[in-house]
């Protein structure tokens, strides 16, 4: 599958950055993917977007070496995100807090996240103050945060995601 | 004009985020107007889109709260980016250093962003090490760097990006 090349003449890499994942939906599958949940089914159900348009987002991530397919059972693979996927941690998070501070849910945050080496919340720009450092995902938890949802889903993934859970752990 | 709703039954702060800038688009436009483009004319030479686009993009984060519009000749308009744009800065400094890291001209990056007061580098999240904090956009340089376009543009903001330049400053 081809880049798109919407944007071939701007030579700028945000511009390429966004041939890639720059696509409706693109973006909220790699944060499930960072979330920990690994198969489509889950994807399917907790993203609510029809099948085909899921399969094919999934098909241009795994193309662009986003997204690996392994095996778990007889016919079935389940999806991981490879390191450079990963590297777009930040990108993930600095969406959700500017989408918390400006139109976030009644009474705060909807999620908090905080580095698991010192239970320390992540500041603004996903560092960690006690430690100095930017967490990986596989370092943070998250926890649901004051704010509320507008309507409760009840999906296998928004129910485990009520409880702390560990980025890129299995959901 | 309304928020899009595609992602309505999301209850994730990214996806209120991408309601508003996950058009297609419309990060190149910031991008742009943090560069220190602001007008029109300008905006359409440097990013070659059909102009009805760019008008209906640039309504779109008016009425969003991130662009403001002020008079500065008969007749004539400035965009500006508000402080809720500028917030978007680390979003389009990640995607910028992914796009590099991954897809980037030969040679090496396209651009190189250093904070003023201190001429270090920014790390890849945007930081400065040596004032050990993340600069405002208005604290920052950026200058041509090692890697070359596949494309050389001759528009007015192409050009003078060849230049070091503070972003926000008027180009």
């Amino acid at each position: 599958m081809p880049l798109r090349n919407d944007y071939d003449r701007q030579n700028c890499s945000l511009a390429r950055s966004l041939e890639v994942v720059g696509e409706r939906w693109t973006l909220l599958i790699l944060r499930d993917l960072l979330f920990g949940v690994r198969r489509f089914t889950d994807l399917h159900a907790h993203l609510d977007i029809p099948r085909a348009v899921l399969s094919a987002r999934l098909a241009a991530l795994v193309d662009q070496g986003l997204v690996v397919r392994r095996p778990y059972g007889p016919g079935r693979d389940e999806l991981l995100p490879t390191d450079r996927a990963l590297e777009l941690w930040p990108v993930v998070y600095g969406l959700i807090q500017w989408g918390d501070r400006h139109y976030g849910a009644d009474g705060g945050a909807r999620r908090l996240f905080a580095h698991t080496a010192c239970d320390t919340d992540l500041d603004a720009s996903g560092h960690c103050r006690t430690c100095d450092r930017m967490p990986e995902p596989s370092e943070i938890v998250m926890r649901p945060g004051p704010g509320k949802p507008a309507t409760a889903r009840d999906d296998p993934v928004s129910v485990a995601l009520r409880e702390p859970h560990r980025l890129l752990s299995p959901l």
